[in-house]
């Protein structure tokens, strides 16, 4: 286990552990080992490590990013349900989603309202309850 | 002149009134002038002037979701420029743009750091008086 | 109720009021319920309703937009059922979706014919009464 | 020379021969000849050909289709250029990327109005003397 | 049947003819049998059939482009279960995925995976019997 | 130095260190030297050095992606640049490029063709002499 595996699974316990590891390791591990290796070093342990940015404001950006692109649905379910760990409100969220809709038009916003539509009505689901 | 316009105008003043008004005025009033007015009244009059996220997060929204697109290198210019007027700083946003590589590729966080590599470089530009 | 809100409820009534009103105040008015009312201000009451466009040539251009953005299946949908109430035909639709092709690729043009199989399958479905 | 050629070239010639021919023959046939006669082979001899679509809902299809897409300025230009063939009007172009904004955001708008300033303006460029 | 159309089916079928057939053929040709004629002509009659690249190139090429679209499952899905009859390994597959990430960022890498996660763990699959 | 920047940096020397030293270094260096790093050491040291695929196979999945995204301008100029060090044909990058318009449509392949246009044409270009 390398320094950046082991220190790109720290920042993803702060975050919301179980879910971010679930989702990484399960189906890609299975295929591509290496790859769901690579997912935790770089992206958590080289990236996310760094701190000129602290996790709130990185999983804002993560989560305008995948909501722009309009193609990353389970990967925007996954950081819309870290971002209470990392101290985010829903109404942000939501917010965040309203203002998306002048980059990337209506439908991206609308689409990322429904991709995560139980997680912001589910009033467990910020606690780290949900689905 | 509509309220929604008049409140637009004053959030987009509060960020670098000189740089976005002369944006969307400019080539746009000449041929498109209801769209000009409209981009001020909804982007900024409707959706910015709302209080449940702050300028700096909007900017660094605004900046996450246009680098992504990786068709918006005019746009990511203008609200990198206005940056520094909602308290961001230049580390903050490579900070970003590399991010950024996570969700876009590598290509998209390169291109980013290219269309603004004078604004990143410039002393002076975030205090006001660059380009 | 705004004069904005009451012109865009007129226009998408004119369209399929149903369906349109159902698809943006359903989910996202639970979650978002001031977007769901700029999405009836702005789009239908800002955009659809100036007249330099007829609504047949306006929901041509949508139908063209989605196809090609290939992340909108559920507005596709949306807009290829309120075709009819604007005067277009299944075989013209089917004739946008083939020309999509050249401009977003075979992909592009397959999967809008997929998303909307059953509404260019079903008889009734331009008459109102589909899906 | 193909029967799908000479009408792809048939059809070509009706919206503004000389731009359309220039474009796709001039770089494009020097390293990709093949490639430069299917374009005007399967583009316009197979689809535009077809007379289920008149040429100006094809032409209003092709630009909404390339200002959605963000990465197509030359031939959203070259379209733009053959729209005044087609009976299409200035106003009516300025209208179609107004609505763009809708599903594609305001940045695909501007910059689609940005592309096409000139043409835009230009008093004689739809009497098919400018560029 | 065009000489191209014949071309083109004998091309589909060094691949996977049934299902390429199937695909092309099943809802496409129901709505769209001049399309779904299109698609095997051009393709694969007029691009898949020229020799400068060969089988296994082409389908790394297809397979790297709708990896990269994040916008085209069912056709990703298509070109990896006719990758065998290419001589192209399940080990590639996943390589070529991950290198994707590059270009793509890692959510169009993971939803790749995803998209094909039977076909790279079911053993019979590259066999011909999968799905 | 790490152990993967210098095996990154062995990789890239392998394909047209320079070029391609060049490219990741200027301008990125200068903003964002972590980054410039990390470029070497995640996208040569991590990903092209993996023995599954050979440097030619991985730089038409390179050039693939990069064609399909259509916002990746200078990076396909570098990696046509980087083919004949890989052993790629210019009519192979022509071919690659043709093929690319069934799945990003013709603008795409236009587009690349256009932006490598003197790469395919200049004579001395893939014996390591051009631009």
């Amino acid at each position: 286990m390398s320094d950046r595996y082991r220190l790109g699974l720290d920042v993803a316990e702060r975050l919301a552990a179980d879910k971010l590891e679930h989702f990484v390791k399960s189906g890609v591990a299975e295929v591509a080992p290496d790859f769901a290796r690579m997912v935790i070093e770089f992206a958590f342990g080289d990236i996310y490590s760094r701190d000129t940015l602290n996790l709130k404001t990185r999983e804002m950006i993560a989560i305008a990013a995948l909501a722009t692109s309009g193609t990353a649905g389970p990967q925007l379910r996954v950081h819309v349900e870290s971002a209470a760990s990392a101290g985010i409100t829903k109404r942000e969220i939501v917010e965040l989603f309203m203002q998306i809709a002048l980059y990337a038009g209506f439908p991206a916003a609308l689409n990322a309202l429904a991709d995560c539509h139980d997680l912001l009505t589910d009033d467990n689901c910020f606690a780290g309850a949900c689905g």
